[in-house]
């Protein structure tokens, strides 16, 4: 379905090569100042053409809000917007017309409706994901209401990661170079790979690390809205994700327990002294501050925010469309060579970037207003 | 939320030290045969005490369904059941009725509701997956009519691990031994590890492996809909899940798309020459057979079913609770020592198999369902 | 679907000769007193065979609650709840196996879902209810808290009817009389009908009125969750309800805006004066009340409640098992006479007043933690 | 929420004085040819301006899609579609700035949102329902395919009515006038009755009647999910509807279960003999045709469609905004004259009639999906 969220809602639509994409956003509390320059801003690290890393299509991606806003301020009801579709080169696809790429979706939607939209892609095209930078923007007007951010870097590309543990990492650097890496050294040899890359006419994949902080204690619904499975399900709805993990993730199934529990302990020890035997069988001072010594788990604890920086790392695999000749079948099952002359990107995740943080400050928002909801006041 | 499914959906209740545990199938066709031995025979591989390997607690945990059958067979209306619980040994937590265990549910739980259940996790307990193997199991009774299967094994545990390409292990030896691991030898060593780990009171985390076959092209619904989106979803809601991919999930990131598309192809080359050369630039023969030459994509693109077996992986931190003196802090904010008595799994992996097969058989039930609604019949 | 609500949602199972009936409430908030007896209490006055009025069934009908209370407080967790079906005759309905009562559920349930579970209804039992008569109770002890009341009562059997505007009732007297009409002459009147239409073994239809007050103004979303729309799905939602209306309803079709426009003024006129000339063209006091002449509009304006006494009704036709020979067709389409041996009420006002009362409740408290939602906190 | 449907879902946006009203059609399914001449003529159906009968407003109202077409076809994915607005006037509104219209959702909205949009009642205008006519005639088109067919009428204006058993009326009629009512005798009347209420700057109410012919039997999901119960929601939801009701609605409350009962039998009885004598107590010859002999029920039973006609009328009050000078209070609680200037309807119900059809039209299409999406194929 085209609809994602419970409380706060995206309803998404259009294809790569219709008239428009666009979408509405439903649950937007009133009052919110809905500032069109910076979600129009965030439309532009998303676009297409920004450097020379990203493929050379170049669309204006102008959004327009057409219902929703009063007075430059949210009513509470539904935010209707568009982006008009434009530059389209519709004729770099004729010669797909009959044909599936390898890994693409061509053949399943093919399956499934029963239609052939070979123009770029359809609705599996990720100009689709215009309408979840527009409602992660205006989602993002609201948590800072609430003093709750989300950031998110690109971690890897191929084989070329920055450090993992983002407290080492100096975030305000993201946008200081095209990949959008916090690490300036790593972010330039990242670069150079994608250019090689580009040259072979081939594509390359990486990790898109993400941190939410001002996050309150309360968010996620046990069992099954658990805010991690919310997140992941964001995560995986983007296009060439082939994986999500939160805290240590997957690097904790060799560990033992007593490596990444997170200790809970008062964190003002007294003068001198260490901190956890300080207090060690003794009350504690009132108004003494306690937390946890760690944040192994990534803020999320039995799917519940626990007021740690929320971590997560989300997988891209390298996008399927070459612009190198691959074999492959047509739709009678024939044996073709494919060579796909659009204009696509080398490398998505620098582009993937605003995506990724689109969809976690929906998926907070969300979960804010269904914990603020499920309480009587 | 404790519902999971849009039209295959499990309802589910229940705290560990409750009255008992249970839930709502809505959404069951009507006419399947509800064969209770095998829904019991479910539950009775995710029960607690099946071997020297998991927790010594005995729990009888007998299904009752309460409704939605007549004659055997499902109405279409919806299937209630409980499981009583039993065995609670519910003093072994009163040392914990104040305590916060580290990295535990229970100081999030207890921020968001203000209520403190002490009593082994209360909702948090993974007593609450008893539905989701009931729910399973009903659904895995509907997908075999429709002759799709779904496997779960443990593929690693600590750093030991098994081959990762289902297709070299011999699936029929999963329920051949106590770590459910398709292969005995590093079985052996999985065993040899967990009593090790046991024997300190720790725990130890791992990955479970599982692959989908036999499932049609088409099911998932794009965008937010996507099946491998509703799979992570489903997954992530798992306690200990910290992380989920599909495919070859986190190892593409560092791959090209030259390496890792998965080429289509007519699949029966003519005698004596190579698979693709024999017919390029040719017709195929009439009703040649194609299809893709490698699997990398994990069953699904564009987040559409392709027809080949869908494979995932799952990681599962080792669990919180320890045998062991731990540092924590109280519901005041003091320092203590937590050592619980409860007796707990040194490794989830063995018994959360079954679980992992239960959640994936509710998606794909479900978007099965949802994939018959797309066109008009 | 067997779910009801958004946010505080009810879902049911169970047939009226399966083993149990019985039902999960999620999102019932933390910390609510979850008095047993008023829910056993509420449960009573929807039992057969409470007054000569009714059927002479006997159904003991104990609730048990499963989960989701601790400490008699509700935890935030779900609450599973189940009633023993017990004295069920299923004997009494042998003579129905192959056989479609006229008006009634028999044939559209068999060919929807394949099945003919003959025994007394199955699922379209009345015998349903009794789980939103339990999640109502549970809702009323929230709204309770909230100085929200929900009333409902017999305004009409057959064609004897009280007082249509409730003012003029004494609310109290409700639960005076077996038929639960407030007004004590009217009720005479009406149980005399009852048993005269008893005695010749057929049925009579009616009105529930029912009021709510003390809701605050905001509750219902614009524009497909208006209040009255949630309001109405739930009362059409019971079994024999073939109409509702809010406010005025169907009577406002033949009036003039100018006859029905509730007027808004301040209330509290300076002394000597009319209420409206006195303050016309001038301030009002500082703190001068104001509020709406007349309630013709019964609450809710634009689907959102205005803090006005929310009023509706709702119409019930008589129900379809007679105790007299009727013509009809068998399973395979042969003529046969339908002669029901059942015990079965001649007028289900008086037992579905409880229900109306607890779908109006689930309602309201649904509404309530939506518009919660509305605005940030 | 601005979400109706589960399957076949509508999400609308749009104020009146916006840039444009619009929406989101999700789970059209594909192949489905998108007469978009079809559709402006729906929207043309209920534009303003088009008769005497309604307001002057001039509103071009052309729709435009977005998405979710390719070659004329539906693709499957989400339709989005535009109508901008125009000749707003929006000076009209300007003495309505700080003032509460009576029995106008004015005050609520505030309340709700703590925004007044003052311009023509911003989403609570009938503007909104642009969006339900367009998606209504995409599920029209659907429903064609299927051989279903809905027709909604005029059937009272104030105290003037047609005949209500809709088999004695020649539906093919209800275009033929300006009321939309298929007596034109009636229609007449009903036409004087508007007239003068106009020339008195008053309002008035009416009942719009409905049938849908050509259900198969089985749409509706028992128990919360019944047909009506969808269908009253959906047209509870349509601005200044008071009352729903089917079948017989009201009407049944003071009738015997044994007058209303809808009697099965044969329906081909051999000749000479009376119906159902005929066959007593034989076997009815292979081949028989039976069915009801009545349809007090109008055409569902127990919440699933029996596949008779589904009959059922929505009471319209008459609506709010009187051209006449009214009293009322401003945003301060002062008292104040209200004299609204723009130009508004003196009888919704002509224009309303394409509203009510495309209600009912999604309604069925949806319950259609739903139906064939729960039994395995």
């Amino acid at each position: 379905m085209n609809t994602f969220g419970t409380l706060f809602r995206l309803t998404s639509f259009g294809e790569s090569h219709g008239a428009a994409v666009g979408g509405v956003v439903d649950g937007c509390p009133a009052g919110i100042e809905l500032d069109l320059d910076f979600i129009q801003s965030e439309l532009d690290r998303r676009k297409p053409g920004q450097s020379r890393l990203t493929t050379a299509r170049k669309e204006g991606d102008r959004v327009e809000l057409l219902s929703g806003v009063f007075e430059g301020r949210s009513t509470g009801t539904p935010i209707g917007f568009i982006v008009r579709n434009a530059d389209q080169h519709s004729g770099d696809y004729d010669n797909l017309r009959d044909v599936f790429r390898p890994s693409h979706a061509d053949y399943t939607y093919y399956k499934k409706y029963g239609v052939r939209d070979h123009r770029g892609g359809g609705r599996s095209s990720a100009r689709e994901t215009i309408s979840r930078v527009v409602a992660g923007a205006i989602a993002k007007l609201c948590l800072r209401q609430l003093g709750i951010e989300v950031k998110a870097w690109t971690q890897q590309v191929g084989d070329i990661a920055c450090e993992r543990d983002y407290t080492r990492l100096d975030l305000s650097l993201i946008e200081s170079n095209d990949v959008r890496c916090p690490d300036a050294a790593v972010a330039q040899r990242m670069e150079q790979l994608i250019m090689q890359v580009k040259g072979e006419g081939d594509t390359i994949g990486g990790i898109i690390a993400g941190v939410i902080t001002g996050c309150p204690v309360g968010l996620g619904e046990p069992v099954f809205g658990k805010l991690h499975a919310q997140l992941g399900a964001a995560m995986l709805s983007i296009n060439a994700v082939k994986g999500f993990e939160y805290g240590e993730g997957f690097a904790m199934v060799d560990k033992r327990g007593s490596e990444v529990n997170d200790i809970l302990a008062p964190l003002s020890p007294p003068e001198g002294g260490t901190q956890l035997e300080a207090y060690k069988g003794n009350e504690a001072p009132s108004g003494a501050v306690w937390g946890a010594l760690s944040n192994h788990s990534g803020g999320i604890q039995g799917g519940i925010s626990n007021g740690q920086p929320i971590t997560f790392r989300v997988a891209f695999k390298p996008v399927a469309t070459l612009l190198q000749a691959q074999e492959s079948v047509d739709i009678h099952g024939n044996p073709v060579i494919v060579h796909p002359r659009g204009r696509h990107d080398p490398c998505v995740l620098p582009r993937a970037v605003p995506i990724v943080e689109a969809m976690a400050a929906i998926t907070i928002l969300d979960a804010y207003l269904l914990n603020q909801a499920t309480q009587l006041k």
